[in-house]
């Protein structure tokens, strides 16, 4: 409740479309399309492997993994340098061809597939680590190096990323700062963006704006970096980044909890906060209808608790630390215990349980999956709000899905997911849905958008978490860096064609 | 080394100050002078206590606490809600009248008091705590708080600010906010700028930007609060935050350390690091000049050291947890003996010594304000370069000055302030030292300003830390928010006038 309170906003932001909707782009055939004349000017700079032209192997880079956002795109390009995406985005600024860029293409929003036939200009080529410097423990690396790669890089050195996300294994970093990627490890680290020390950016008109810096405090003029980071690929392109990374943790385990009611997820969550403080890891949450997903359709999951019901709840706690954490976990247990907050709760004694009993929340998403078409929404909201919004949702649904509650408590980050029993209720789901989740969410001061970002799913839904007039002057930023439109059309900022 | 050899710059960003001499400003007599109608039209809805016109008590807004930056303005206005402040803004707007907005007034760049006769924007009375969340950790605001204030509000609830800072007694939170204040915490919580995840803000025109939020993750579009984060009052005016604050260490304790030489602080640096991980609160350096300075001025300092000798270096470890520390100190301490990395080491042992401990590092500018005029230089470069950067220094000054190191060693911001024997030699050490420090700190990467911002002091030398290119482009942000230009004029941007 007083997470609402000190705000005075209306029930939504706003309730009529027509406040915001001057259109940001005019229509889509401002964009000039293809010819042989860009295609024989893109192959006197590129290789032929850094040109893709195959219908076939188009596919990939014009569909996104959930293969929702497929997009028509006749050309992707494959640049190794940020010479040559200069020489393209100069090009294409020219010539007024749409442009959207692309990493690992993990997004789950439709930001990094085209939406018509915009130029792919995927950035998997410029992939090198150019160097870890241990003094300052600042990494540099261009925007295509995968999220996993690094971190094995760092290992070697006992540093870490101070992110971690499901799609560690191919999203590209380039991508996770351009969205501000969340993740797990959110309650230990903070934003990603604060780690973000300089960045290299090619601009739409080809300039290469360079603000890379391996320094940990600068304060000289406006911090021009931070306005690319999250803006998804709507300004520029990425091309390297200097990074802050950290000593890894010597010491980690994982305490597994079931709880009888919300109301003691909610008291574990003030309870662990204060008393782990800086050895707090990780704080997360899920419904006994999370878990009962995880245990039909992921094999050899561990199940710790059989007895789950369907008014169960799951805590997941990570605590790690640079000494033994013994006495910590056991305190922890101790006053846990005392205070009746758990029913039953199983602690990690070796690495291969602590990655066991993480999956279990991790892999709720992909285990979703096995149910068919899902609705997927990656959410914020006070915490104590979690279970309301599960409550209401599942209600409103009724037989027609199946409705799960997951997701990070510690930073008030929930992923409630829609399983849809038939594909051909779709749009009957979908209009129960939407907007109504986005509706509710700004009536608690939400957020539409916690760790995903816009993208091509929710532009048109940015007026639930953002003012009129702060979108108005994001349109006016955009103009800044990109004044003719073409970087990634369609996407973040709402529009009409 | 490595902290060079991974960028490909120029000796100076640019050698030629005409490659970025492009007035922004384009002459002081753009703005309009102060009349009678302006003054009538201020009073129709402000108090009189909140009009200050008298000479004598304007002198102490107009001159910066260093009294090296005195303005002339005519008119303080002290508004007690962001509501006036909209009506002042949008008045100054139309009548194109300079305003500079006012905070603690405790910065060293001249960033918050006039250059000219700049109607002066007081914070001050705009000072209620509006907040506090204990289930997201999140405090709400006005920008005219001051910050050990809200401290001492958060510790009756065993919460503390994630900042912490000499002027913590009168400056405002709102000018903590504008400058991204650093720190002597910046190794344990990271930039200020990473907690701050709202704000409302007046801009010139005299809208009000509301971009308050309590969310931790929100990825909805352009991050414009950070574009005003650190911009020196030169966009608008904050008046109102929202900020994440975290549960106080409940064990604290200091290590302060003799060292032989300055290898040995490098080493301890990278071992700390290490080994301390999340436990580490601070690390911080000073040289024996310094430490020679606090015994000459600062009455009852503590001297655990009474053999200084100026080969001598000194460093201050703080170590913070949530559970007792004695052996995380002891193994430290330990492995610091046994590598003869300290000559001597002392702990605090009561909340006294801890204290104690840390005024022997604190109060060093303020010992050195009492040789007489003081350059101040409030850099980052690589901590490698501390040492050669003091020597270079105080071999060119000679007998002309006392040139004394010391600052973060954990975050590579280190001040050098050199003393000014003999006044009327100001000039002939101002020559020595400018533009030589910021040249210097071009050639190895470093930044002119690590936390203080560039203010009026430092806009002519930002080419020195920033790239043509990207000063342009911070014109054209400030050009949206504020076209007219009279917000906070001849300060952080390069103008000719």
């Amino acid at each position: 409740m007083l997470f609402q309170r000190a705000f005075k906003k209306p029930f939504f932001k706003n309730t009529l479309l027509s406040n915001y909707s001057k259109p940001y782009f005019f229509s889509t055939s401002q964009f000039k399309q293809l010819t042989s004349d860009d295609i024989n000017y893109f192959s006197s700079f590129l290789a032929p492997n850094e040109i893709i032209q195959d219908s076939f192997e188009l596919q990939a880079y014009n569909s996104d993994w959930l293969k929702k956002y497929i997009g028509n795109s006749k050309l992707a390009l494959k640049p190794n340098s940020t010479e040559k995406i200069s020489k393209i985005l100069k090009y294409c600024s020219e010539q007024n061809i749409a442009v959207v860029p692309q990493g690992g293409n993990t997004g789950l929003v439709g930001g990094s597939t085209p939406v018509n036939d915009e130029v792919i200009l995927s950035l998997k080529n410029l992939n090198k680590i150019i160097g870890f410097d241990e003094i300052s423990g600042v990494l540099t690396c261009e925007a295509g190096c995968v999220l996993e790669t690094l971190n094995q890089y760092l290992a070697e050195k006992s540093y870490e990323m101070p992110l971690d996300l499901g799609a560690k294994g191919s999203c590209a970093i380039g991508g996770n700062i351009a969205t501000n990627a969340g993740g797990t490890h959110f309650v230990k680290f903070g934003p990603f963006k604060s780690y973000i020390l300089g960045l290299e950016v090619v601009l739409p008109n080809g300039e290469i704006l360079e603000l890379e810096s391996k320094i940990l405090k600068d304060n000289t003029g406006l911090d021009l970096k931070q306005v690319f980071i999250g803006s998804e690929g709507i300004l520029g392109v990425i091309t390297k980044a200097n990074i802050r990374v950290f000593p890894v943790d010597k010491y980690k385990q994982v305490l597994f909890m079931q709880c009888e009611n919300f109301e003691n997820v909610l008291e574990i969550n003030k309870l662990v906060r204060g008393k782990l403080g800086r050895n707090l890891g990780a704080i997360e949450y899920q419904d006994a209808y999370a878990y009962a997903t995880i245990q039909k359709y992921i094999q050899n999951a561990a199940n710790p608790f059989p007895n789950n019901d369907m008014g169960k709840y799951y805590v997941l706690i990570e605590v790690c630390g640079t000494e033994a954490l013994d006495d910590i976990v056991e305190n922890l247990y101790t006053e846990l215990s005392e205070r009746k907050l758990v029913e039953d709760c199983i602690a990690s004694e070796s690495d291969a349980q602590f990655t066991s009993l993480w999956k279990i929340r991790e892999e709720v998403a992909v285990a979703a999956n096995h149910i068919g078409l899902v609705f997927k929404y990656d959410i914020s909201l006070p915490v104590e709000k979690f279970e309301e919004l599960c409550l209401i949702v599942r209600n409103k649904i009724g037989c027609l899905g199946y409705t799960m509650g997951y997701g990070h408590l510690g930073d008030g980050n929930m992923h409630i997911n829609v399983g849809c029993y038939d594909l051909a209720k779709k749009k009957q789901v979908e209009s129960i849905l939407e907007p109504f989740v986005f509706e509710w969410l700004s009536h608690v001061n939400g957020s539409i958008s916690a760790e995903h970002g816009v993208g091509r799913q929710k532009a048109k839904y940015l007026h639930f978490s953002k003012d009129v007039q702060a979108i108005e002057y994001m349109k006016s930023l955009k103009k800044v860096f990109d004044p003719k439109g073409i970087m990634n059309p369609y996407k973040v900022l709402p529009y009409s064609s």
